[in-house]
């Protein structure tokens, strides 16, 4: 028993995204746990996974789970906020082996400061739509005024690189106006895309406004998971990362770069069973 | 046999894209050819298919026609540049029956006119890299400046139906004026998305630049084409469109009406085989 419980803390942690946003989780991953191998699978040939139904993210994730169980990883991150806002009580029910998601912790974080009152929510329109963050704050805390704004040109910007274009401003700031004058004190980055905004986002709102991003508050939780279910990896060293994502490009390779502020090493072609 | 040809000429249409934006090339062929019955199929779970790999496009688009194939269509046209720019030819190659594309359309149509000497083209990164425009306009005609530029961000704006917004103008002069300082005289529309754009592009270029797009382009061809090969449907009256998407939403319906400029009737959910 032992033995296999020392065999299970040496295996990989699985985490995915539909496409690379979901490496500044990883990032975040490897700066709190750097022992850990981490096996990573980007859905790029059906991203983006926020503009689409419920029932058809629901059936991708369970295919992106599908391939890591396969592969023999101790936990899951769902490292994508419209896939855990649609699919994560289904995939937990399903698998066997614990899965944790982007929202739970980012609430908590919002939370962890007690004067947060006033909660603005950026995210793809599924993650939105989805009510998953306003259910899981106001199941938390009452009284809260909180205000979703679905930002769905945030993800193809970024992915263009136009972090400093006056075209991200604009867009922005017709996202985020309505939030200013709502007040916010806080405002969720819920989604593993928009950490790459957080010098534009700081420069356009309010100095007193606290971001929260799903990335390093992820992270947090999944150390305290880890540990708590004694799953942490037992050596020492450097874990090392392996990538795998359904559709490769040039231009995705340049964009996980990019994310992980790191070389990628060799990146390889997943095939997902039906 | 002319009972064949007969029950072969009273078929539907098929006409496929990765999502909606087809449709512009639908509305095209139903005001040209009234009585044609249509079947569409629009790749909704996987799109875009703009920003992914060849290789991944030309696996889509083959189960894309396999789907319109196995409901007896007589024709197929691929209402997807990106498409039509990386599996054309392979799909003509495996399939028995008229595959059209938008490409050939559209670059006859650019030099219908004898004086276009300065082609800019705009169209998703995809369609660009592959130089399947610069490439039939060099073939067609010696001694013309060609001009591609990726303008990856029109779709997802055209998506959230910001034709008008500030933000639009600027994503739209930050990809033309490199075209307008390089002196172009004709604008190929070279997504089938763009010609719901063609009032602010008015707006923006030049008055004495022409612009040609896929949609009217196209459907005059498969006329030709249809009437060439005796497969016009040969009665009168009015067909009938079946619309068929991978994904369905209430924003992809809300868009397919948007680019159909008539209601949808019915859409089915399509499952297509891997």
């Amino acid at each position: 028993m032992v033995g296999t419980i020392g065999s299970v803390r040496s295996a990989p942690l699985g985490i995915f995204d539909s496409g690379v946003g979901g490496l500044t989780v990883v990032r975040a991953v490897q700066e709190l746990l750097p022992a850990e191998d981490i096996l990573y699978l980007g859905d790029t040939a059906r991203l983006p996974y926020g503009s689409k139904s419920p029932e058809t993210i629901r059936q991708f994730a369970d295919q992106d789970v599908g391939f890591l169980v396969k592969r023999g990883v101790k936990a899951i991150v769902v490292a994508c906020n419209t896939a855990t806002a649609h699919a994560l009580p289904s995939l937990q029910e399903k698998y066997d082996l614990p899965i944790l998601g982007v929202i739970e912790p980012g609430v908590e974080a919002v939370l962890a400061n007690p004067d947060a009152e006033r909660i603005g929510i950026i995210a793809t329109r599924g993650t939105i739509d989805s009510h998953a963050y306003q259910h899981a704050l106001a199941l938390r805390k009452t009284g809260l005024m909180i205000h979703g704004q679905a930002t769905p040109l945030l993800v193809p910007l970024i992915e263009e690189n136009w972090m400093d274009h006056p075209a991200t401003r604009q867009v922005l700031k017709t996202y985020l106006d309505p939030l200013v004058e709502k007040g916010i004190d806080t405002l969720m980055l819920a989604c593993t895309h928009y950490p790459l905004l957080m010098p534009i986002l700081r420069d356009l709102l309010p100095a007193d406004v606290r971001m929260v991003d799903s990335a390093t508050t992820c992270a947090e939780h999944l150390n305290q998971e880890l540990a708590r279910l004694d799953l942490l990896h037992e050596l020492g060293g450097v874990g090392k990362l392996d990538l795998h994502l359904t559709d490769l490009s040039d231009a995705f390779e340049a964009l996980a770069r990019q994310f992980l502020k790191q070389s990628t090493g060799r990146i390889h072609r997943a095939v997902l069973d039906a």
